[in-house]
């Protein structure tokens, strides 16, 4: 089973990657670009085949690894 | 219309971050993981409201800033 996890930046924390390529976007010649917020993208292979208990582990290690949840939120999504 | 941006390496080249990521599992006791792969998610508010452009736009802002298609593969997901 595959986990596809994206790591954001909560509302409200700094962003200085968003905004370097905020400005890089614009000084290209880009508009109409309102705001821009970098995160990360992880995929995890794992040989659990149950959901449940996928979703879980997976869970787990985002909140003791993956993720730093004072500024960050996490998104699971599993696909077989 | 917000667009949301997936860069993730292409198959077969290395990704020590992932690697890094998944080291760090099999030392915290995750067990049963395969392998890890490390991208970038990227968030983009656009003003654009129609979607066949907005598409066109964020394709051009990938092809020239956000991935390097030598390396790395997109994938855009639009959403109002």
């Amino acid at each position: 089973m595959k986990a596809k996890i994206k790591v954001t930046l909560k509302r409200g924390v700094l962003d200085p990657q968003g905004k370097a390529i905020e400005h890089a976007l614009s000084t290209l010649g880009f508009g109409g670009v309102d705001e821009v917020r970098q995160g990360k993208y992880i995929e995890v292979e794992l040989e659990e085949t149950d959901e449940a208990r996928a979703r879980a582990e997976v869970e787990a290690m985002c909140e003791t690894l993956l993720a730093n949840t004072v500024i960050e939120n996490y998104e699971i999504e599993l696909a077989r």
